[in-house]
């Protein structure tokens, strides 16, 4: 907590980011350049995002497991593209109990090569398969420009590694954890992603195809916030991961990869964070509502804090806080809370104690509009009710603000305008890496992904051919 | 799965305990020398551990975060005993980004130097006291003998980090981790581990004193299961984690740390294992309850089928699996699940949907007399009732065992014969560290602990002395 109002969003974006994520106490940086600590409500965080997304793995058929960190560097460089893909960004062990090591260690920055070597030892049979196992792990990326949450040296994910009998059915998964992600952001996060094909220049090093949940932030900006690859036999080939088929022919399997990362609690501060601080959505907050108990005599102290017990208690499985600090004012504690995001507020003081009511403050809605009071008879259900009417508010905020970033665009100047100004460009495309690739340069945009279901054809903004292929192009994180 | 029998463990208790974590598929060795891949039977019996842990932490006042893996190699540097204790085993990263660094970074063989860091920036004043965190997080030391769980170059563990503004606070969280490990240790996994302090020769790198929950394994051989360590203001000067008092005095923090670690699994394998395979508590394992459906003919199936899943809707949130897979004969699967452990079995056939019963068998009482039938009504409390009846009773024989294992000793004679043979040696002690170095080299016991509340007084066994503490001895893990 600090008194210097934050920087607004108007005045600087990336600077009302920076503040705000160390303020709110979310992270900070550790001692080796671009390395994050994730504080104590940061972490909370991605542990209720971890639950929401385990969950959902584990009842589509998924298991965890665990894999080691450290990686030999030969593995890395039997896959051509994934190589050339990711060793710009490798961490090197290269002295172990005071021995120089006879081969290099790579700390992972992914872990397709060393479970592929795993699933090749595991995997005999078509009875073997499908081998659907996720693991939630640290891993390292040598960044040059960092960001907390958003790109820095270590961070947090789960990478799902599934290997399948038939090319219909690893595609499928691919698509089914798609579908996934996209539930999760939605309905759990109230962050409207678009899923949807990345193109050949953006998709991961070594995948057939890879498919993402692309999100708009409040400055227009998208971020990537989740992929699903389908890798085809890529990794198979290269890593042997063979199966006897059930006419006892040997095959390769097919094989996928996905992974949402901490990088998404950045998604969720730049879709729902206002001036005052972080607003962060009821399903994910680590405090639903906080209860500030108002008194200034120590006489009113008693009648005030049996209500706040009596509320406590009548919330039950609710993620619950009581502010109890001394010697701060409520204003204080109001925007300390607000700073933090927490959902709802309770006041609850001598007067509502006379009256039989309490008083609510919702985040989303500063002011008068999201204040209210409700009668102490029946609070329970009333305040799980705002709640999801809070939840409910922001993904429809959100939505409306990615809508009104999004900007159907025919010519290229018109195009050049949107990018750096307004937003995404959705336009006919005629792929083309080396139009893509040129457009960069110009633009510093690049293609976020392929729109789903185009219907009808149009011609391509960029090269006037005639296309039945539509994309999203935007600056990104 | 194999169909050679294990090893059992009289003919040689270390091939048993690798022959079966592997056929358990519990774990795997990772294709670095010495790294471990924690398979998902595996990770499943950790993540009953977090939780049972993790609920205990957070009841106890903690919060979770995470803090990085990589550390300065300065940083190692600035406590003299940490630095002597840990440098042998570090792993070191030398090149990043293509570039070879500056400085060195060490790859965390535990955090408290980069946790004393961060406290030392975040902690201000007695109002910041206590700073009460844990992380679960994966450490690696360069170990030279591995062995799954037990010692393995990356392991995977929670390490609890806190500050205090006295020395007596400090002293008691000290003690309460450690009772919150008994607790786990004896209430969850059914391990009647013994707490007692460490000598100054055993302790933690650092720190003032070490406590630790001591197991002993059915060999006779000790398991240092978990450790609770008192740092004094060690780690508070060496990285100035300082605040102002109440009187605005700057004072130095007194900190702790504590920890549990995937070498608990180890534990649990080696108390409770028998020659047919795992034994695992009900309250932690993956599976509490198998369900066997048996029919020989298709017209026997619906009924059998039908007749199971009413069995496992009336068993709920319990964690049961049916298996269904085609193609195995009963008898086999008896046998895979008696690997695996699983606490408690149902055989449903035609024969038990007529009668209107289920066939149970208890993992731990093999043969008839783990074996009843119960009445399909009511069911559910008499499995419920079986589970805790296996709890309880794998504590007792291990509380048994454990017991049979430790022997009072008053002579060096009997001593050496008791630690090469039979087990734990229970002797009077006058501390002396010289002794102590002396005994391990002539028998390679090494002093467990200290016993609690010791009464009265009595001769050293080795030194003659009079002295009125006791210790343990033996050979450890």
């Amino acid at each position: 907590m600090e008194d210097k109002k934050l920087t607004t969003r108007e005045e600087n974006f990336s600077d009302w980011y920076n503040q705000l994520v160390q303020r709110a106490e979310l992270a900070d940086y550790g001692p080796v350049r671009g390395t994050m600590v994730v504080r104590p409500y940061g972490w909370a965080l991605w542990e209720n995002i971890q639950k929401a997304l385990d969950q959902r793995f584990k009842a589509t058929g998924h298991v965890n497991a665990a894999f080691p960190m450290l990686i030999p560097e030969s593995f890395m460089k039997k896959e051509k593209e994934h190589v050339e893909g990711f060793s710009p960004e490798l961490a090197v062990v290269t002295i172990g109990g005071g021995e120089v090591l006879e081969e290099p260690l790579i700390l992972r920055p992914t872990s397709e090569t060393i479970i592929g070597t795993m699933y090749a030892k595991w995997i005999q049979s078509y009875r073997d398969l499908p081998v659907l196992i996720n693991q939630w792990a640290n891993v390292v990326r040598w960044e040059m420009r960092t960001k907390l949450f958003l790109r820095t040296l270590e961070f947090y994910w789960q990478e799902g590694h599934t290997a399948h009998a038939t090319e219909q059915e690893a595609i499928e998964e691919t698509e089914r954890m798609l579908g996934v992600y996209a539930d999760f952001a939605i309905n759990e996060a109230a962050v409207p992603v678009i899923p949807g094909r990345k193109s050949d220049k953006e998709k991961f090093a070594g995948a057939k195809a890879t498919y993402a949940i692309e999100a708009v932030m409040q400055d227009g900006k998208a971020l990537q916030s989740g992929t699903s690859h389908f890798l085809g036999q890529n990794f198979a080939k290269a890593f042997d991961i063979k199966f006897l088929d059930e006419n006892n022919q040997l095959q390769y399997c097919w094989t996928t990869s996905w992974g949402v990362s901490t990088r998404f609690i950045g998604a969720i501060i730049m879709t729902h964070g206002d001036d005052q601080g972080l607003v962060l959505p009821p399903n994910l907050a680590p405090i639903q509502v906080v209860i500030v108990p108002i008194y200034r005599k120590e006489e009113e102290k008693s009648a005030v804090m049996e209500a706040v017990d009596r509320v406590v208690a009548g919330l039950g499985d609710l993620r619950v806080h009581v502010d109890k600090r001394d010697g701060l004012t409520p204003g204080f504690k109001f925007n300390d809370w607000e700073l933090k995001g927490v959902p709802l507020r309770i006041e609850i003081g001598p007067k509502d104690v006379q009256n039989g009511t309490l008083a609510l403050s919702r985040r989303d809605k500063p002011g008068r509009e999201g204040k209210s009071f409700i009668p102490m008879a029946g609070f329970e259900a009333a305040v799980r009710d705002e709640l999801k009417s809070i939840q409910q508010a922001l993904l429809e905020k959100a939505t409306q603000r990615r809508d009104a970033h999004i900007f159907d665009v025919s010519d290229y100047e018109t195009f050049k305008e949107v990018v750096e100004n307004k937003g995404w460009a959705k336009v006919w495309w005629s792929d083309d890496t080396e139009n893509e690739l040129k457009i960069k340069e110009e633009t510093k945009a690049t293609l976020r992904c392929f729109v789903s279901n185009v219907e009808g054809e149009g011609t391509c903004f960029y090269s006037g051919r005639k296309t039945n292929q539509q994309v999203y192009f935007a600056r990104s994180y």
